[in-house]
């Protein structure tokens, strides 16, 4: 028996023949990125359904120094989640950890493991008359072990937090195999270092996120929504102080688009609604929610968005006057993503700033951009409340789309120096994985990436966990 | 010259001569803890004015493997910022970086020094109409970076979170001297592992804050407060849920009293009001804000309060209509300690649990309590929204309270036990320093225990900060 086939034996004992995969063709659909840009390989997928037996791989694999690399809903878009081309690590897929263990509607918590689907827990929430607030895109397959690992963020950010203030506590397997309970239920808890919030972020380079325990809120009895139609980025964040002033906590979401957004959304979806009749140079969709009542959301809503357009910050509004037309609003936001996909490849940044840099951040941006490659198209919109603008840069008009993409370094660098100049992240939501490993030893200072290290080297003594991603 | 001289020398030469104390009557001061329970010694005291001297400061100790105790405003309760009782270490006082660098009204956050006192950063906010919310009982003392460096809880943390929700960025001295820039007042940012979170709560083991990026809150236009009377803490919690679930985020304070707690006060502060004419077994002080207005929160409160008592879940209700009456009503509240420690000492415990752990926590405690020591008497009190109770046990009536100390190590094991078994936390807000340290080794997993021996070897090779704290 070589070396291969015992390590191989090993890994079928721990999680049964059929949950240990090694042919190409069952292990393809772990291998490939989710926008298909990459398919690595491995020498084997694995499928424990246990924190146990994921407990038992480890340990193998350290043995025989096999790296692994956490899978769990494959949705990442940063290659954080998908084996590199070397072909020696295993693949371990947290799909089959998938029970709810326990919802206990007095601590308003879930612990969960992390396998299961993102749709399912809000579901379950629901269910239980609560509200777990974290909403992405890739709601329908994610999982909530991925959201962890990459601290994903979404719609929900400026009332609920990103995922790391979803959760309370942790399930971990170490790099040695052991299985840390951080499993705690606590608001306060201060007694040591905060492992939990080391684990979540570090996609899967540190260890293995097998259980959590999420906080949930109570359900608004109500969410109203409003496009306004803005002057410019600065007028932007004047009607978000004002918001947040006369609505505190009330104030759900806050996203910014600009004219050539929605001009794109009306070109490709031409079904879906137009909230104004002539255009403006940016917009912002406006989310309100009451536990009082929809009565009580809307008066707020109208008498803000009023004394707004008194002020002059706003130069029109449109008021969502029923549930269908709130989702009509958003899905016109959401619109923008799949509306430029359909326009042609472009460029893309998810990034953050300090929402006082935002306005200057737009204007210094668009014009290095502009001088480097006139006519280019920058489809700038975002959560404007969190900071964090998805910065996409698309050929001028009428050009190709291919040419243009072979000057992605340059535009990366571009907006990437513009950012760093307004101290701001070069990744807001999606991470770094293997995509932006290079961009973060550029643009981190050496202290931190020491810093980084140590930590990994620290938790991950032999690097088996996840290698080449992040560090 | 002798090693000893060249090293004060050094000291002096980088902080100048009135900031480096080494004779004892200066440095008795900085030594001895807030409770006057101990007093440590040291050979010198250093007084940094910038970040700078901080990081001249460290490599001086490191080179000649001299300890540093790094101290904020002293008002720790767990000798966590005073040297021990060898003499060889260091204190290090960040009093004199006291500057607020900076208030980003657009960004909503702050950037201030770590010596900065609480109050006075209270105070800033509040002058750019902002509010930063973290309060507690030595905010006229205690410094911002203290309150980090122990994730400090307080009376605002149902709404706002504990002093780690409410900073975006840190600034840090390493253990080698390095200067970590973290200051990144981002809402996301997910570009590696969470090097804030570590050194928040690290009592100074892992590096110095030198400063952070703060979180403030828009202000709200009213605050109401309102005492309502209880069966029993069960009856606490199915409060919570009702408000909680009416009132969402405007809900920012939620306290739990006993009836032993409202007669302490009573005896021991006459001249404050008597909510009540007869007694109740429970009394929750609840606290509601507005962003809206003083009669949105006051409408709020009454209908809530009112279904409340409508169910059967409170017995009777107190609605402060000014002000001055809901001061009172806090008053109450916060006179709970000084009341019992007029009474005599007692054994205090900084407990939590998870809220619905708390009705069977008490019982069993209580009943396992009365088993060990008949007669003795519990003063339970604390942020119950938070699952933070202050669980304090003084002697029967009449009873010698010095007697009843001796007994300290028994309680505090009967308590604990019960904590862990109601899987809770031994400490809540107060951190580990050195006072608890002996009590985490036993009460953590040894996987625990062991990340975090690897993660303080790992950025303090040499032991230097803060030996003896935590671990």
């Amino acid at each position: 028996m070589t070396e291969q086939q015992g390590f191989d034996d090993a890994l079928r004992a721990i999680v049964g023949d059929t949950h240990a995969v090694f042919d190409d063709a069952s292990m393809a659909p772990f291998l490939v990125d989710w926008r298909g840009r990459f398919t690595g390989r491995a020498r084997a997928v694995v499928l424990p359904a246990s924190t146990e037996e994921v407990a038992a791989v480890v340990p193998a694999c350290a043995a025989a120094r096999v790296p692994i690399v956490p899978q769990g809903g494959r949705t990442g878009l940063v290659l954080g989640s998908v084996p590199d081309a070397q072909g020696d690590a295993i693949v371990l897929s947290l799909r089959r950890l998938n029970r709810i263990r326990q919802v206990d509607p007095f601590n308003r918590t879930m612990v969960v493991e992390a396998g299961c689907i993102l749709q399912d827990i809000q579901a379950a929430a629901l269910e239980a008359g609560m509200l777990f607030p974290l909403s992405l895109a890739a709601e329908g397959s994610c999982t909530i072990g991925g959201n962890l690992s990459t601290n994903a963020g979404g719609t929900a950010v400026l009332r609920y937090g990103n995922t790391r203030e979803l959760c309370l506590g942790l399930e971990v397997v170490t790099a040695q195999g052991a299985v840390w309970d951080g499993l705690r239920g606590l608001r306060k808890d201060n007694t040591g270092y905060d492992l939990r919030d080391l684990f979540i972020g570090a996609e899967g380079t540190l260890g293995i996120i097998t259980a959590a325990v999420l906080k949930l809120h109570p359900l608004p009895k109500a969410l109203l929504t409003a496009m306004v139609a803005l002057d410019s980025p600065k007028s932007a964040l004047d009607l978000l102080v004002l918001l947040q002033e006369r609505c505190g906590a009330s104030l759900t979401g806050f996203e910014l688009m600009s004219e050539l957004c929605l001009r794109l959304v009306a070109t490709h979806f031409p079904e879906l609604p137009r909230p104004f009749a002539t255009p403006h140079p940016q917009y912002a969709l406006v989310e309100l929610s009451s536990n009082e009542s929809s009565e009580h959301a809307a008066a707020l809503l109208e008498a803000s968005i009023g004394a707004a357009l008194d002020a002059g910050m706003a130069r029109d509004a449109v008021l969502a006057s029923s549930t269908a037309q709130s989702l009509g609003l958003w899905k016109v936001r959401e619109s923008i993503s799949p509306a430029q996909a359909a326009a042609g490849k472009n460029i893309k940044h998810d990034i953050s700033l300090p929402l006082s840099a935002i306005p200057d951040f737009i204007a210094r941006t668009d014009a290095a951009l502009q001088a480097a490659f006139p006519g280019c198209q920058v489809v700038c919109f975002g959560h404007l409340g969190d900071g964090n603008l998805h910065y996409n840069v698309a050929p001028p008009e009428g050009r190709g789309h291919e040419d243009f993409l072979a000057h992605q370094e340059a535009i990366n660098r571009i907006v990437h120096d513009s950012v760093l100049a307004s101290k701001g992240s070069i990744s807001a939501e999606h991470g770094i994985g293997a995509l932006k490993r290079e961009e973060l030893a550029r643009v981190k200072s050496p202290v931190e990436l020491d810093m980084m290290r140590a930590i990994k080297a620290a938790l991950d003594p032999l690097g088996i966990m996840n290698p080449g991603k992040i560090l």
